[in-house]
């Protein structure tokens, strides 16, 4: 079996930038973190001689890569991933990252360093690659998406995830039922290759079915998943006009920054603008009025993701998919176009 | 070195017992669990074989116990700890408990199983005993709050924290120096010997300065801090009267939910009722209106209880003590009284 000094060879590198690379240490060029990872790969390294013990005795912990960690949508969701762990007598390593980083390239490495037996990816990318997978080598669960626009077999992975596209219809079909054809989308990006690209296609679909044409400039782009991001591109456009009566928000939390907008441009919710997203976080029941959305069951996201995992860890299967709905909660931020 | 046999034997139950309290497992009474880890500390027993090479190889795992997860308080200070020990090279094990559990027993546990260096403890009690955090057997920091109630040494333990009374003191001020004489405290309870006692002191303070009664009607305890608890207990003193012209809230949480119940009794903020907390979760910035709130540095108590950790594990000091000041953010929820 290799040892760091066998990369650090092959590698033509210092035994100390490899010992870096394998703790995750920062202070590390991404062109030699990629030359060391491939080489510990290509050498079927295993970190040392505890892990080698540990990974005999089957360690228990599994990881939890969140991306986006601001997102207030995934409170409930690692709270209910760690309590299942916790049940199950496994230890959970939390790791958590920006919403621009790669989460395989830092899954990959976690697994590497923390002899990790699992993982679970909350937020991730919906396009991997077979091949950028293989690094991962461990079992893993990608909770709250799943691989829309990758080339993965459904066998080669698990997902616990809600149909974005349907579910943006429906919320946008909401609204339509109310009168409404003037109807914009917030949203991060449409080309996200993501959850925002994935819940336009089904707002322009409900538009589309409903002979609604579709308005470009009624498409409100953030260019960055936040509410201070939601927050500027509302207001922006509010400065010059509102020829809207409707907001779908892709979520939650940028619909609450989108209701800040329009009471700063002195527009009342709904008698302005009805607004409705997806997600049910715990601060949308305390906007005024409520905020209408459809609800994600959260604690079932994270306790499903947990159970396939442990499932697939213990050979019961190879993998799994679930797939879950939401629940419409009528607040008071949908009214009757007038 | 005692094995786990040995344990059993101790304590005269099954082997797999001792794994299963050593594994954290939920299913162990709590006599079985407290009997067996006396006896683990008493025969000085590490995990196994592959923890003992660990321990002489310095295992970089520290844990992280938060009580009360669904604290949107938590959010940013939770990723500033996972941040600054990723940046440090260091894995952190998070273990999320609810309010009423005991993180100093829970600790002591995953201290044992986990094989942790050290500890950070977020949101726990005032008022621990020298004799009960002897059963952590590793340094420990104390985040955000500290040993107020409790009997430790200062040189025994760490904490970073903000000084609640006098917070709580400065955030009824500001309310008494904008005409407010009928305010009133929103809070778990005055005798939590935790967070709530603390600030109620500094209301309790603010208002004798300013020769103003203390009128118990108007503290409204809302028996556990929760977003639904403060909104209950609002909303319930509301359907009968209103006699107050202010609240100070613990929480920007609970002040939020607290603006809600006020809209919900058609009560306008700040015109029929001001409203100041202490914290500055984001969700506080996007309020309608604004929260006025005392932030506190919620990256920074995160960073610092990371660096006082590791100064102490790397014998650099035995303990340390930052006291931190919050910021006033004006926001619109704050009136002269009329």
């Amino acid at each position: 079996m290799a040892t760091i000094k066998d990369i650090a060879a092959y590698c033509d590198v210092a035994v100390s930038t490899v010992s870096r690379v394998m703790n995750n240490h920062p202070d590390v060029s991404e062109d030699t973190r990629s030359k060391v990872l491939a080489a510990a790969r290509k050498l079927h390294y295993v970190p040392n001689n505890s892990a080698r013990d540990l990974a005999a005795s089957q360690t228990d912990a599994v990881g939890l890569v969140v991306r986006g960690a601001e997102n207030p949508f995934f409170t409930r969701i690692i709270r209910s991933i760690e309590r299942s762990c916790a049940d199950a007598g496994c230890t959970m390593v939390l790791h958590q990252i920006p919403v621009g980083a790669d989460e395989i390239e830092r899954a990959a490495t976690l697994v590497q360093s923390k002899r990790l037996r699992g993982l679970i990816l909350l937020g991730g990318r919906y396009d991997y690659t077979s091949e950028e997978v293989s690094s991962l080598r461990v079992p893993y669960v990608c909770c709250t998406y799943t691989n829309h626009f990758g080339d993965l077999s459904r066998e080669s992975f698990s997902s616990v995830s809600i149909n974005d596209k349907a579910e943006a219809y429906r919320a946008t079909k909401y609204l339509i039922d109310h009168g409404h054809q003037r109807i914009a989308v917030l949203l991060d990006s449409i080309h996200d290759r993501s959850i925002s690209e994935r819940r336009y296609k089904g707002y322009c679909e409900a538009l589309a079915d409903a002979n609604i044409a579709l308005d470009e400039h009624l498409v409100f782009e953030t260019g960055e998943f936040s509410m201070e991001a939601a927050y500027k591109r509302c207001s922006e456009y509010l400065s010059s006009k509102q020829d809207f009566t409707a907001i779908f928000a892709v979520a939650d939390s940028m619909a609450i920054a989108a209701m800040k907008a329009l009471s700063d441009a002195g527009l009342a919710v709904p008698h302005d603008c009805s607004i409705i997203a997806i997600d049910g976080i715990e601060m949308s029941l305390y906007t005024v009025p409520t905020l209408t959305t459809l609800v994600q069951p959260q604690s079932t996201l994270g306790e499903e993701a947990v159970r396939i995992l442990r499932d697939v860890l213990s050979g019961a299967t190879t993998s799994g998919h679930i797939r879950l709905e939401t629940t419409l909660r009528a607040g008071g931020t949908v009214g009757h176009a007038h």
